[in-house]
């Protein structure tokens, strides 16, 4: 974690903002009151704060003229609004991959932090039933059932099998320590190929065309990065076996959604769960969703609705504790890097 | 376990029948081959052993003239061809539930054993992936896929959650310790209602309408028998809470399927993953397939198509020493009770 090297002016304005396009299944999860009771169980962290709220994007602009402090819950532009905000030094976004709220860098010197670690539990709990269901044909049988045909389908157990994940952050290293508990063989794979204790073994993006050939089961945790886009193309998938499953919860975009569709139609893969998308909603008339052996999911399954605001609202509030004795911050991005 | 009370004699004959409509997933696993290396797995088991081998239901009559051990792969009517076997005092069942063997008793004296436990590390998988797609509302995105629907869903995570699992034998338990780890709260449902270290409660059937209203998920694990049949009805699924959801690896009579249906169409339930039915293959025309929030799994999804034929050889053979020692035999079946 990088030293912020900030210390705070007092008083000074926090200004927490809800776009309009925050996703339903968090609208009350990232409410005002939520920020206040956030605030309650942190004694003294917003002694002598103005604070203000919005949800109209074209007054955020008014807002961030004194605000120091931005709590973005939801995407925005904020690229834009960011140069009428003289006095802002730091950026709390309430989601994790932050290509929804910043298409290029901010002003220097303006700290962006994230909910990373927030959608562990419920992002375990998804990756877990994933790779079970991949191991015991769900997609099979869901492919099956929508043509009402009864076709008997078996698998042996998971245990010994290999699963390659992609991205060794929060939610990558914490489905490697889980997939370990179940007698899977983890690769993890990160931009340092590091060694990490969720997994058997890291390598790096260039050792990708060594692990998939060996992989049952893909799972991509990666955020959108101009290196993580397509890391996943026709070539790569063409090198997993024919019964291999993969999994996205990172992005659409960094998995050749054409490619995939193609070889899942041709029988030349075993299935894949999708939770990301190149656009979100998925379109109506998508391919996606009658695509055989893969099962689309919305997004918001990684989300739990009653405790991701709670546990958003606690990293900021010990964040801005720290911010005003000026120290360093939690879950701090590298806009240079994207997450 | 019972004592079987059965001296044998020696040399005797041995006979594995193959049924012509044992599972196709398993006829790679139960063979003669696989008979004879789970004979070389337990050595001197199989001294002085004639052994014989059939597939055709008309010449079994003929095998059981001579035969004092049946191995029977897959349904038959053994009540009928039974009487043509003077000399049969034992047959080991390669399934589980035995109502697809003998519709009523054999004589008396002749013990039978099933494969209880063979199936149990799929089959926990399977309830893991079943409580686990419930939970994140899997039979929701798959209603929604099937019409190309994007619809925000999301959920908690299970730990702190309720199963109500109905049987506490093999497959029951194990599931419950499974649930135990996860953090559920686990309430079985067994004929005796005696505590069990996989439960953090045990109940009689008398129970059931005091523990349903609690359950956010049911794991019915219940052999078909003819206290067992009907034990869900509609009166017990309407005292579910709404968004319960409900898993059936048992049987499928267990349960009034047509009350299920119409309660998931109303959207009184939260969902139902089935893995059994009244009629297999289900068939096409059922209405199950198309039911909203419902997945349908093809029975063989707790099988392990290369594991299962030696795990049910090594039970034989261990079994036919303890046979030829006069010892208790293991796997049992109470034919009375029919489990």
């Amino acid at each position: 974690m990088r030293k912020p090297k900030i210390r705070p002016s007092e008083p000074f304005h926090v200004h927490m903002e809800v776009s309009p396009k925050l996703t339903p299944i968090l609208s009350n999860s990232l409410t005002p009151d939520q920020f206040r009771a956030g605030a309650a169980r942190f004694p003294g962290s917003d002694d002598g704060l103005e604070v203000t709220f919005g949800s109209d994007p074209d007054s955020l602009g008014d807002h961030l003229a004194t605000c120091e402090v931005l709590v973005m819950a939801g995407p925005a532009d904020l690229s834009a609004v960011v140069k009428k905000a003289p006095r802002l030094r730091w950026v709390h976004y309430t989601g994790t991959g932050i290509e929804g709220i910043l298409s290029g860098q901010l002003r220097p010197g303006v700290i962006v932090t994230n909910a990373r670690g927030v959608q562990t539990p419920k992002a375990l709990e998804y990756s877990l039933a994933a790779v079970l269901m991949l191991n015991n044909r769900f997609p099979e049988f869901f492919t099956n059932q929508r043509e009402s045909r009864w076709r008997n389908c078996a698998s042996t157990a998971v245990a010994g099998k290999s699963i390659v994940i992609l991205g060794m952050g929060a939610l990558g290293a914490a489905a490697g320590t889980m997939m370990k508990q179940f007698g899977l063989r983890v690769i993890g794979v990160s931009r340092s190929g590091r060694p990490h204790p969720s997994a058997d073994r890291v390598c790096g993006p260039g050792d990708l065309a060594a692990v998939l050939p060996t992989a049952d089961f893909v799972l991509v945790t990666l955020p959108l990065t101009a290196e993580t886009r397509g890391m996943i193309g026709r070539a790569e998938l063409d090198l997993l076996p024919r019964h291999a499953g993969v999994i996205n919860i990172g992005r659409g975009p960094v998995i050749d959604y054409d490619a995939l569709m193609d070889k899942l139609r041709k029988g030349e893969l075993g299935g894949a769960i999708l939770d990301v998308f190149y656009e979100e909603p998925l379109p109506a008339n998508s391919p996606l969703w009658s695509t055989p052996n893969l099962i689309v999911t919305p997004h918001s399954s990684l989300m739990d609705p009653v405790n991701y605001g709670p546990r958003c609202f606690d990293i900021f509030f010990d964040n801005l504790r720290r911010y005003r004795k000026g120290q360093d911050l939690r879950n701090v991005i590298d806009v240079t890097r994207g997450y």
